[in-house]
Formats: C-alpha cells, structure tokens, sequence
C-alpha cells in the first residue's frame, strides 16, 4: 500500500520533463530550436515529442515557410494540467526539500 | 550545445527519488519501512537501494536484533548534498512552475 504521491511516467522522463518544461513557456517552438535548448539527437527528440502528442499534452503542426518544411509543437491544455499536477506531485514526495 | 540544467540521473529515478526524499527525513531506516512506505517488491527496492549505495549516498548496516536480522539504511552527506543539488537543478528546469 504506497504511500507516495504517484510521478506521471509520461512527465517524468528527462527529455519529456525538459520539452514540457520549454513549450510551458512559449507559444510554440520549431524542432531545430527544441534540439537547440536540450542538446539532444534527432532520433530521440523525435520519439520523445511523439509520445507527449501521443498522451495528449503536445500538437505537432507541420507547414511549409518559404517552400522549407517547419514542424511547430505547442503544448495543449491537458499538457499544462499534467505538468501541474506533476509539479504538485514532486513538491508533496520531495516536502521541505523543494520549498526553501 | 545543451542550456538545461542536467538532472542526476541516479537521484532521478522514480523510485530512487522516493527513497531519497524519505530517508532525508529520519534518522535511519529499516527494510520493511522503506518498502511498505514505497510499495516497492523486494526485488526492485533492493536493487535501487544498492544503486543509492554503490553512488555513495546511503550506507546499509546490516545486525541482528533478538537474532532477527535487520537492515538499516541511512543518508549519507554526498546524498544530501546530491538530492539539494538536484532539487536546484528541477526548479532551474521547470522554472515559474515550481516556485507558486
């Protein structure tokens, strides 16, 4: 019978966390600017988002600028109560540790 | 070229997270308490604890009580150190959505 607040796997992840924790901030971002902020490959920022759009809490736009492909991700709602929620989850588990 | 703090990845681990946050807060504690309080088999929770060891931030005193064995696990200061230094890491991470 755990008694610990449960941390969303989704979230948590390091990557995951980190790209939540940038579009949180944004209105949307490219995927070359995304790349830019968390050092990460290709292939693994490519599977990452895919499973934050997979749970709902990303949209991936794609559209041509100036005839050059552009992928745009922005957060959704159910993204942000997530992260919230998750934040909520990680103040309670850590306690006095996070407050000061 | 990443501008994200780095999470530690030993102390990011769900469960090793947990045990950090509870043992920051006692003394020392035994076995049967961490896994009751983390709802953890016995299985995984000694393989993380013996993580948490091999990393250097908790000790493990194994004794006998009324020749029952007991064992006991203990944060060490590099723990303590290492779960604040991760604790500033997440709120550089995630920003305005931990400080409210």
């Amino acid at each position: 019978m755990p008694e610990l607040p449960e941390l969303n796997p989704v979230i948590h992840g390091k990557l995951r966390l980190a790209l939540l924790s940038l579009l949180s901030a944004v209105e949307e971002a490219e995927f070359t600017w995304l790349r830019a902020k968390t050092g990460s490959t290709d292939g693994n920022l490519g599977a990452q988002l895919l499973k934050l759009e997979e749970a709902g809490y990303v949209t991936i736009e794609k559209k041509f600028v100036l005839r050059k492909p552009q992928t745009l991700y922005r957060m959704t709602e159910a993204g942000r109560r997530a992260l919230t929620d998750y934040v909520v989850a990680l103040k309670q588990l850590l306690g006095g540790a996070i407050g000061d």
